[in-house]
């Protein structure tokens, strides 16, 4: 039996990127998708969908944190510190950046982790072009990985794997390539659902890493900057 | 303006003792109360409540994680590894001990903290009768602290206190009559939702607890043991 790898994966270029290359690897994927109610939910998921079919994972956990999310939404909406059940009951959807994301993804695969006996979780920071994120940075995930060690039951072993960490887009580009990882298949834009936008800055990171990496970006755009 | 400390409240005595003792401290109480589905959710809920408005908590954040707790009802009803979407989507709601349950309220709780420029988080987790759970160990939230500090922006400085974390029952109940906390709210029955059982594990320790602190549990039960 191969061992088990949990791919934190959200139907973008990164986490498919490095769910190609822990197939390579010899792992069987178990692939965590989290949605928190961002404006391009659903065409994330049916990317995600997608590029599990393709990869014919069948070990999926698909988690909603959207009340949590609604933290981060409070604080754009309101700069005072009254965060109350009321602001969490309305219907605004949050899109914005929540603090701490990355260790409450990581702690979900951990719980995962634990029941299906994976030792490996995989997570396709970046800690580059992170815009500063501390919770992007390897210094943070060993740490958090010291802190698993403590957390979970003897023996568990869990340990989290960053294969992007030091890479830039136009190398997560090439390694997809190399990797022949269904990058068709992944959803970058922020703003869009119908096509990529190709204006946002999701777009562009992603447009900009396929120019300097030599290849053509194989999804459809509604519009590609003259820069590219 | 007093310092913010979120206190992790379940509605149960230990957290309740939290809260007075941070009340004693002289913080600004923020209530974070994390619920999963289980039995005596509402019942729960319902302490939860009535503590904060004898507290006159005003910062309350009340977060579902039901789908997360789900990764640990599935592994309790299904000895495979086999955890679909499809088991999620069930109407069975688990019970049971999530794995790395506390590292998971406590990323919440620092998601919030990073919003509202809280600086202390208090968790009532004890040590002594943590049926060994290594989440239970202040070792483990050492741990945490130090991940904390990587992955928040700098100058957050949120730490961890564990107050009751050395202590027994009867020195949780001792605690709790000295700083008048409203234990007659508390809920720790893990089986009913009318009057506390009397028998199960939670309400057999809470017992204890009272009778050997020399104190009588103010809570109405169906029934008392006759060795308490």
């Amino acid at each position: 039996m191969k061992p088990l790898a949990i791919v934190l994966m959200s139907g973008g270029m990164d986490s498919t990127v490095c769910a190609s290359w822990a197939l390579q690897q010899g792992f069987e994927v178990c692939a965590l998708h989290v949605h928190y109610g961002q404006k391009t939910q659903e065409r994330e998921a049916q990317a995600f969908n997608e590029i599990c079919a393709v990869f014919r994972i069948d070990k999926i956990l698909d988690i909603d944190i959207s009340h949590l999310a609604a933290i981060g939404g409070s604080s754009l909406t309101d700069s005072t510190i009254d965060i109350t059940k009321a602001n969490l009951e309305s219907s605004e959807i949050p899109t914005s950046y929540v603090p701490f994301r990355n260790a409450n993804l990581l702690s979900i695969a951990v719980s995962w982790a634990e029941v299906i006996g994976a030792q490996t979780i995989i997570i396709g920071a970046v800690e580059e072009d992170g815009s500063g994120y501390p919770d992007c940075r390897r210094i943070f995930f060993d740490a958090f990985e010291a802190m698993i060690q403590l957390g979970t039951k003897p023996g568990s072993h869990i340990q989290i794997q960053t294969p992007l960490i030091a890479s830039d887009k136009a190398e997560i580009v090439t390694l997809g390539m190399e990797l022949k990882a269904p990058l068709e298949l992944t959803w970058s834009c922020y703003s869009s659902s119908e096509k990529a936008c190709g204006v946002c800055d999701s777009c562009a990171l992603r447009l900009r890493g396929f120019a300097k990496a030599g290849y053509e970006d194989p999804i459809e755009y509604d519009q590609r900057p003259d820069y590219i």
